[in-house]
């Protein structure tokens, strides 16, 4: 049955801890007992890196997200396996890449046949994608996932944001705050310490309000991409939710898929037809 | 004779490290052989901290950047010891702390008798300092040091900027490109993974616009600050040169003190008159 989920696994091991020649054993130790009868594998992001198990050259935007035909066959020694890695995006001009994204990207216009518009993949690398005919036509990269942890985990914040407390108003008035002046990001960063020491900010707040400064300060940059326009957001559902109400104010109702479907969905789109994908 | 070095020494135990009883010994380490005569020893920085040895609570400004009075002596167990411990300043609104930075702000003052006008201590936590009449009237910190630490060494963005390569004429474009559109920083940061990968920007270029970027960032939001005032920096030298060349183009031309100078200067108007001392 196409499209279905039989089983399920997950390691770390990655491009950030393996040599090009130990991608083909940590795939193994992860899905050996599947592989009675060769089913294709079919793999994208950073395991088709300059660094990865075999680089898959970036194709160029516009074009279309996925495509077949510039799949990357990966070297294997084990006569069960047959891998194919899918190659990442680039846009020149402003320079831009995208790894694995793609694949969530054909996926949602797999599942939303026709689509025009935006979507935005929040994330550790936030993307947004203008997509039209089927094609990508550009993109654009922010690091406000890295960002907030950067600051949230290893930054003199750290001291005034533990825990997991939330609080919405902090977070909404924040991004408004961001939105109507985004080059005050700098100045509001510290006062988050500042106002924990000397005004009894309390860590739930002070978290919610740095994220809310930092997806505020993305948006702001981002406008051109969403001002007036249909955006589908593909993500976490915690953190597309907290894109969705951040959206809201400014007149975007996103619809939101789920990261997990559009992944699978653009996967399977790119699975050769065979008996045990049948 | 005051104001001279007879000795220095140094050590990596601080409030990151040291528990409450930690910080006599740690000193006594360091300094022991000075004892002979019992000299006062003053201190400043996080050693005051509510972590640290004794908490100095913050003077709130518009004050003078040190008050003798105001010195809280930390609790010490042998006798050679007369140790005190300079409060940090605090803003209410907005909401803004410092420690450490008010003495080099006093001995600055020392230095330049008179001196109205801004400060600016680049660093870490750079402070842009509003001065007159002797007194610190406002103060703003931006994260911009702790900001490039983060970015270059443990962010994506490291992979396309080590070494220590140098290119001025990125450094400035990237200042004014932050001055124009400081909105637009989250955007620009990771293409300067994007031009590594695709377009062959060299890791002196990209650690170069980062640090633009960032000091660039920084000035936008604290135009109200220099724009049209005396400026003087007070930093390291390397990181002062960097902010007078960003400030140049904009009609700044900043003076220049040396951060140790002036940390010396601080402490020494604190140091009660002794036979060690004179």
């Amino acid at each position: 049955v196409s499209g279905h989920i039989f089983a399920e696994a997950s390691s770390d091991e990655g491009m950030g801890k393996l040599a090009r020649d130990g991608f083909e054993p940590a795939l193994l130790r992860l899905i050996s007992p599947w592989l009675a009868k060769s089913p294709p594998v079919v793999a994208c992001g950073m395991v088709g890196s300059r660094q990865g198990w075999c680089e898959a050259p970036y194709r160029a935007v516009p074009c279309t997200p996925l495509d077949m035909s510039a799949q990357v066959a990966a070297p294997t020694t084990d006569p069960r396996l047959r891998v194919s890695i899918a190659p990442g995006l680039k846009q020149m001009q402003p320079a831009d890449v995208m790894r694995g994204e793609e694949t969530q990207i054909a996926g949602a216009l797999a599942l939303m046949p026709g689509y025009d518009g935006i979507l935005c993949l929040p994330g550790t690398h936030s993307k947004w994608v203008h997509i039209s005919a089927g094609e990508v036509v550009s993109f654009q990269t922010f690091m406000t996932g890295e960002m907030f942890a950067l600051l949230s985990e290893s930054s003199v914040l750290r001291h005034g944001m533990q825990g997991d407390g939330w609080d919405e108003a902090a977070f909404d008035s924040a991004v408004a705050d961001a939105l109507s002046r985004p080059e005050k990001l700098g100045a509001r960063l510290f006062s988050l310490r500042a106002e924990g020491l000397i005004a009894g900010l309390t860590p739930g707040a002070a978290r919610s309000r740095l994220s809310g400064l930092l997806i505020g300060t993305e948006l702001a940059a981002a406008k051109p991409y969403w001002l007036g326009q249909s955006v589908t957001l593909i993500g976490a559902e915690k953190l597309s939710a907290a894109y969705a109400r951040a959206l809201a104010p400014q007149g975007i109702t996103a619809q939101r898929l789920s990261a997990t479907d559009c992944t699978l969905a653009g996967l399977s789109s790119l699975a050769p037809e065979t008996e045990a994908a049948r």
